[in-house]
């Protein structure tokens, strides 16, 4: 199989996300491999794979590799005999945050007809911004935290009670994310998570919540990873998850009751729906009271969360035989035609 | 002003955007306008003034004219010398339907810097999909009309009272949408909805109820339309549709109670909110009981609504000076660089 990943982006997790793409060329051991870099500029490079290290591209050496286009139907390097195509095959988008999880991604390659592995652009739109998960996720029937929102021109006169926990309602790996135990913290995270958003969200800080990850998707059925109880810690922060992400071992697991299991399970299929065909997505659950809470949606989790799969490499494969197809729309341009006969052969 | 008019696309509504881009070229008679046509391929073409007319795309005479390619920051055609950039100033997104509305222009022209009038990616998954958009006004305090929705996949088995509407959750121009009357109706109308796609929206149909349009953008404050009584069909079929995005002329504004008018243009002004920032919008109301309900938001409405508006062609230019700008990302690779140290210098 012939996989393009893409990684980079003009993003917070840009850096992140190089670690990613290291991280899954090491676990996609049988694939033809291509690497597709896109730099802080939002250029795109054909990186060459003895070259996919880390300080290739913090030292900037990767401007030496081969320049893409992307045009319709594919990418292309420039030549001095004028463009020429590249088959690299199927796009995996491992880009995190903007760029990757917010929609640009996914519409260039859907526009471009190019097949790639990710949330389209919907459900990039729905799972990026944490606020309309909530919106989503309730109109599915699948619960969630607790939650207000306040928007940077909003008063902040507001009645809470503390411990609560601000996010700003885009970006991941916690960027901007504050645990507030008192009021007189409260500014402060504000602060900081207006510098990254005008809108942030509020929820209750559960201290010693139990939290419960599960990955998957759906080829000729669903196909669900194991259930991961992530480590326990207040909460991770950029730098912690950033190790995170070149996570490729085994964990374990979670040892919880089958129900409990099925309940989690059944919470992940209801998000992943119809909406994240064609992607790779881990849901992030708290268990409260012994009800499944949808915390968040990770759309290109870390690594594509392959130390959850048995067998993820083989699961990619059979995606890609999956993936969503645009309808093709016909365009005959029968109105136009009725009307200028209508019009008795006057155009316009 | 330097404008140019981006239309067509692969989209149901290809042929109402190119109505709706020769009256757009009518109405703005200061700018300086190019036209940019994007055919049912995708690919991208620079139309000659001269060549505006319905025929000239109808009889695949457009391609004759200069094919264009979107590079980071601007269109170029191609010559003997490799690639021309062409500076057209900003883009106005004519694109109706799938690609114009659907978000994935707007992330095309976003990820390449391109200033652009037309909504944003989040702000057009959350309008091209109605039952987005239903959850998007609840959750700002926008009653909708009630609804129920349906999957393909769904039983049929269902209890409604008649008359009810069926819609597709995606589309405009009433594409796919039937007014049901009694049950025996029912399965051809879900049958034609489903045809467009996987999921649909059933409302009650209410006979004769009163409908407002009430158009807007936001500069340095909100710029609002005359509120429109639209004209009473019983519902406007594709071909009326089609004839109504070429409209220039003008609109009388509705005779209603100030309170009810401003009702309205309460409702619309919640709706744009910061979401719809450098955007034009229709956001189609109702009014039952004398609430104020949301029934659809033409996120790129027929030929701009420039009919509802004093001065379409200075508020345009006003625009330009208010569209959302993209924050800055610094990439400095400073994790990259900290965890190498730790290293020792060694690299992954």
């Amino acid at each position: 199989m012939n996989i393009a990943i893409l990684f980079g982006g003009s993003s917070f997790e840009h850096e992140i996300s190089i670690v990613s793409a290291i991280t899954v060329k090491k676990v996609l051991k049988d694939a033809t491999l291509s690497f597709i870099f896109v730099d802080a500029n939002r250029e795109f490079y054909l990186i060459e794979s003895k070259n996919m290290k880390s300080n290739h591209f913090s030292n900037g050496a990767y401007k030496k590799d081969k320049k893409l286009t992307l045009k319709k139907g594919a990418f292309y390097t420039e030549s001095l005999f004028g463009l020429k195509e590249q088959s690299l095959g199927v796009v995996l988008n491992l880009i995190h945050g903007r760029d990757g999880e917010d929609g640009k991604i996914a519409s260039i390659l859907e526009f471009n007809g190019i097949d790639y592995i990710s949330p389209r652009v919907d459900a990039s739109v729905l799972s990026y911004n944490k606020l309309y998960t909530k919106l989503y996720a309730q109109s599915i029937g699948v619960k969630v935290v607790p939650y207000s929102v306040l928007n940077s021109s909003d008063s902040r006169d507001i009645e809470l009670e503390y411990p609560v926990i601000i996010k700003p309602v885009r970006l991941g790996s916690s960027i901007g994310v504050s645990i507030v135990k008192s009021a007189d913290e409260l500014d402060y995270a504000l602060d900081v998570a207006f510098e990254f958003d005008n809108q942030v969200l509020i929820e209750p800080f559960i201290d010693g919540v139990l939290e419960y990850n599960q990955a998957g998707c759906k080829t000729s059925d669903f196909e669900l990873s194991i259930v991961e109880e992530p480590n326990k810690e207040e909460f991770l922060d950029f730098e912690k998850k950033y190790l995170d992400f070149s996570r490729d071992g085994d964990v374990e697991d979670a040892s919880i009751s089958l129900e409990l299991k099925s309940d989690i399970q059944d919470s992940f299929k209801k998000v992943y729906g119809t909406l994240f065909e064609g992607a790779i997505i881990r849901c992030d659950f708290f268990v409260v009271d012994g009800e499944v809470l949808l915390n968040e949606i990770n759309p290109i989790p870390g690594s594509m969360a392959n130390y959850l799969f048995e067998d993820f490499e083989g699961m990619v494969g059979r995606l890609i035989n999956y993936l969503p197809k645009e309808s093709e729309i016909k365009i005959d341009y029968s109105y136009i035609h009725s009307i200028q006969s209508a019009k008795g052969g006057k155009t316009q």
